[in-house]
């Protein structure tokens, strides 16, 4: 049986999707535990409200929160046992396999380097998302990439790209079964040249990593077109890019609105039209599936989108899991160079 | 009258469209000529295909020409007199007001780098683009707002960051006949500590700077809604967004490619959906419209598209010819902050 702490606590949507999303999941044939951590009298009313399996799920009080408008240094200083910090303690005292938060972004990852300890060899953490593409990606033909870093750390040197390259390989190897991710570097070109120096530096030394499967720079016509199965950025540039996502989404959503017209099309036989439509409508759904991976640490963080419903919570949830038994972190280990100062 | 230099060789399509798109121009009742700079006999002849008004429209002979594929400084050392190369000479010595190209990206800013002077304060030139936006902008209501550096500066201090808002307040005074356009710096959040410490410094001397509407850090959300007249950001960044918005632009136009579908939904009185599909088209289309101005120069550049049609070289002779008239470059110089070494 695997345990994942989840924060209850601090989404944007209250604590009712997150309870919802732990309660169902315990009535599902999975050997998967889940402690809620939070408000014990909150937590309680809401599961007073749902059926599931007392024997997969417990509530383990906290007794502050931080909040989506907090500084997340400030918050955590100031409330030691917060929700965030009392579930990545259940993580690291070993009574969880994977902390799972949908709450503040900052104070999730901070509350990690502070609980948690960086795997040898990473000097900077990132957080990778997925995002839709136009190809589709692995043997289960997911329509979407995973992109990293996309905001835990601004500047990266070319050390923290490789460190990136490894991490996102190792979990889209776990997570999406695709045996050799293809790996890029997000450039101005595609050219081994073009860049920064450090993504310059960095394409020389994924050039000789056996652990990825390298396929040199990408440029910004790529991220759509889906070609290759992990991006790799600073995170800067990928916070940007993503958002920019989202936006267009966004936009672009406004088409799919109009449901009168849709039916229509389907009643008119307009199948191939309408169905394009929808599939803008479930591309701008993305956040909704399952959670985003922070990355570097001994132990799994997934952080979920803060409006996240309750089948988002249940995938972040199962996704946490499955990275705890494939071992995400061993697999991260491994597949890392050896550091020049020790050799 | 209004003189612009065309470099008619190096585009993508061949000099057709460009002499096309010239010849037309001469038709129209504007103070404005052209001169064709390439390979003579190659551009008479095309031009003997073309009507045409002999009085505004003349051949220049160059003898050489730098293609898409060439590095741009080798290509201009081996040829001095390239046709890039003898058209901005052109703009130089006064025989034209302003230089239009559609060839080799790099060898157009480098032949300006070489030719013309930086205006004085602007350390780092920039090159501009327009892109859709979900807002209009500007009393002629533009569906478009303008982003530079999309790729000549790829690292830029704080001041490159604030002669770059400068620059594109007045090119959007200019072009888009928006009296205060707003400006914001491309971050990864709204505040003004946010973003990489070229972006803060660049944040604080805004504030400051009457000439500039300074509306404060934009995100990537805030690109495809169009928040803002102008995007600030450095040439890496820019260019990775763009070459994106290119990339998703592709993606959902395969959306539209169905001409039954829409014919069907016109005769349905579908018209709504219909006519958002055709404004995604449109959309798609974004890179036909006029050029990419490169700022910084005491004299009007104007790279279009390798692949415009000859309505677009119109259209960027258009834009070149009205940002002469308008006086681009004094109203940058009249606009920059008195650089602190002088004061």
């Amino acid at each position: 049986m695997i345990t994942v702490a989840l924060d209850a606590m601090g989404s944007d949507l209250g604590p009712g999707p997150l309870v919802k999303g732990a309660a169902e999941l315990t009535r599902e044939d999975r050997d998967l535990a889940v402690l809620l951590v939070g408000d014990e009298p909150t937590l309680s009313k809401h599961l007073a409200e749902q059926r599931y399996d007392p024997a997969k799920l417990a509530v383990v009080h906290a007794e502050s929160v931080v909040n989506m408008d907090m500084k997340p240094a400030e918050a955590l200083d100031a409330a030691p046992n917060c929700s965030v910090l009392v579930a990545a303690r259940l993580v690291r005292d070993g009574e969880a396999g994977a902390l799972v938060s949908s709450g503040n972004t900052g104070a999730v990852i901070l509350a990690a380097a502070r609980t948690f300890e960086r795997l040898p060899g990473i000097r900077r953490t990132a957080m990778a998302a997925v995002y839709p593409t136009e190809r589709t990606h692995g043997p289960r033909k997911d329509p979407f990439a995973l992109m990293l870093d996309v905001g835990a750390t601004l500047n990266c040197t070319a050390e923290d790209l490789v460190g990136f390259a490894v991490m996102g390989t190792a979990y889209s190897r776990i997570i999406s079964d695709i045996g050799r991710p293809r790996v890029a570097l997000l450039s101005n070109g595609t050219e081994p040249n073009k860049g920064t120096p450090a993504i310059v530096e960095a394409h020389k030394i994924l050039m000789e990593l056996d652990s990825v499967e390298f396929a040199g720079n990408v440029e910004g016509l790529d991220i759509p077109r889906g070609t290759v199965d992990v991006v790799v950025c600073e995170g800067f540039l990928g916070n940007v890019v993503l958002k920019m996502l989202e936006g267009v989404s966004e936009v672009v959503a406004d088409l799919a609105k109009d449901a009168y017209a849709r039916k229509f099309l389907w009643r008119m036989g307009l199948t191939m039209l309408s169905k394009g439509l929808r599939e803008i409508r479930t591309m701008t759904d993305w956040k909704q599936y399952g959670g985003a991976p922070v990355l570097g640490f001994d132990h799994v963080v997934i952080k979920a989108h803060g409006r996240s419903n309750h089948r988002a919570i249940r995938n972040a949830l199962i996704v946490a899991a499955k990275a705890v038994e494939k071992d995400l972190s061993g697999e991260i280990r491994r597949a890392l160079p050896t550091p020049p100062d020790a050799s």
